[in-house]
């Protein structure tokens, strides 16, 4: 099977995946300015936390290469004004702030314009290699957990899609299945973007993998009736204190399973943690426009004229997440000590 | 503002106005044959436990006008074949077994087709009118419940779409509404079939109460920031110890409410009570197409080929309740008691 490669650098334009029309069409974005990067960013043409930390890395490239012409005292002023838009482009995904900071504290340590901007697209790729590293790593860490519980049901869509490659929630699932174990995968369709319905399930039929959809809100009725054993998910951002953001309905799905005797996990890459904020009170929860949850393909699914709060995540306290899976291992808690990097 | 009349006898006729079509097209069926209303109650033109309780009278009573003309021996065994294919219509509303059994009970109390088959219209009518009556004493009953608490959220669709007019968990709200009572409102939009977003949400526009409309999963959400200070849904079944099922989604909406201290309410009519089982683990869970969670009007939802579960409604056990309302009154626990009819 080929492998998934939802972000490319080629030819000097960011070819994405465009994922509003995934599954029934794969259609290939070529984008050459950074402003086509933000568009697609807030449109989820590209979307999943890891994604978008690497699509925003070369987007901050693409603003190097853009204004490397300016002249020379232009260039960083001008390039953090793009920084800016650029991170303003989804607020709740820490990576995208984490990639641009790291892009422009590069291009701050780096004299001249065309120097700045060529080490910006080396430091692009080497992120969008090392997150498919980091991915594997996750996914070998979490396959022996996933191993020992069974059933596993996962939400939205954590795969290669979201991510530069392989994946992390959906990543650990498929290494568990690489190394072998048979399990049931579940997952859930994902309103109101079907992140599960369009891009889960068609990564799931890709990789061989039988799952098995439900609607959002029939993930109870699967733990109540013992078919799915534990759940594992992806994060947006992660708390000091181990408080997960991740897309919307992850905290009900993590009260299900402590009331049903599930473990509850979540893979991430450390750099979604946010050490900087406490708790996950301190992160910003995106709200998107109604008409995500009222249209759907041109469909009207909803009475015209009614109100709609379409919140894109939500934010699951870390009592009720039994391990963390980074490229580090298998962190539990208390997660204010074990997540916190070792200081050498 | 005209009250909303989901089911009629019109001209000899059963007048249903067609729930697959709301809410951008108001279209009535007229059926003239029962085994047009078991058809209609499947494809959920007709659908909400009472609602398909009167539509099931209705069939029966034009089930007995069809065989009223065969040979005297042979009306009650042929009505007796027609309350089998009603009753087997969709299994998990007892309202549906109820209404069946009560209509036929009085062909068999009855000498005579002819006037067996008029005296069953006329008690369809009046199951009809009763249901009315019901869910306003079940929306006085719970009225001061939810004007104690404020902001309510509830799910699926429970208002006169789903009753014979008036509604019962809409109700509620209604009446609490009509006491000058003012609170916010959110209901989900409840995949797959969005009752929520195309009845609820079509009802609460046409009585001019205020509501907000998430998805299914953003439940918790509304909880945990306390936008959601209790919860009222319906129920399709309530066993002898309360364990209430209803819509797919209320068990989780249940084990949200009590993580965040938020009072759970069910309202429905005694007739939803099955005091012929113990438990909800008897109750049978409907599984309908799969097609309904991956088409929506013809839209592909999901990859073609992923599996699908489409279990209808889930259970939730009796300890999440706080209140079932009926027309009798606000029953707490212990339900096995306290639900129990008063023997003379």
């Amino acid at each position: 099977m080929d492998e998934i490669q939802p972000i490319a650098w080629v030819s000097g334009n960011l070819a994405l995946l465009d994922q509003t029309r995934l599954p029934h069409h794969e259609v290939t974005l070529e984008l050459s300015d950074y402003r086509q990067v933000v568009d697609a960013i807030r449109e989820m043409r590209v979307r999943g936390a890891p994604a978008i930390g690497v699509a925003a890395a070369y987007a901050m490239a693409m603003a190097a290469r853009q204004v490397a012409s300016e002249d020379a005292s232009r260039f960083l002023p001008l390039l953090r004004e793009a920084a800016k838009e650029i991170r303003a482009a989804r607020p709740t995904a820490v990576n995208l702030a984490w990639a641009v900071e790291r892009l422009l504290a590069l291009a701050e340590a780096t004299p001249g314009p065309a120097d700045a901007a060529q080490r910006l697209l080396a430091e692009a790729k080497a992120i969008q290699k090392q997150d498919v590293e980091v991915n594997r790593r996750i996914g070998r860490h979490g396959a022996a957990l996933l191993r020992s519980q069974g059933a596993v049901l996962t939400h939205c869509n954590t795969g290669a899609l979201a991510t530069a490659g392989y994946g992390t929630a959906l990543g650990v699932i498929r290494a568990a299945w690489e190394e072998g174990a048979r399990f049931e995968v579940f997952h859930t369709e994902t309103r109101p973007f079907l992140q599960g319905a369009r891009l889960t399930a068609w990564e799931m039929l890709r990789l061989g993998i039988p799952a098995t959809m439900v609607v959002d809100s029939a993930a109870g009725l699967l733990m109540r009736e013992g078919a799915v054993r534990c759940v594992i998910v992806g994060a947006d951002r992660i708390a000091a204190n181990g408080d997960t953001a991740n897309k919307i309905g992850t905290y009900a799905l993590a009260v299900l399973a402590k009331e049903n005797g599930a473990p509850f996990y979540v893979a991430a890459p450390t750099s979604t943690i946010d050490f900087s904020i406490a708790s996950g009170d301190e992160i910003p929860i995106e709200e998107r426009d109604p008409l995500e949850v009222s249209r759907l393909e041109g469909v009207k699914t909803a009475a015209d004229g009614i109100g709609i709060r379409n919140p894109a995540f939500d934010v699951t306290p870390h009592r009720y997440i039994d391990a963390i899976i980074t490229e580090e291992g298998v962190v539990r808690s208390p997660y204010t000590t074990n997540l916190a990097p070792s200081r050498p």
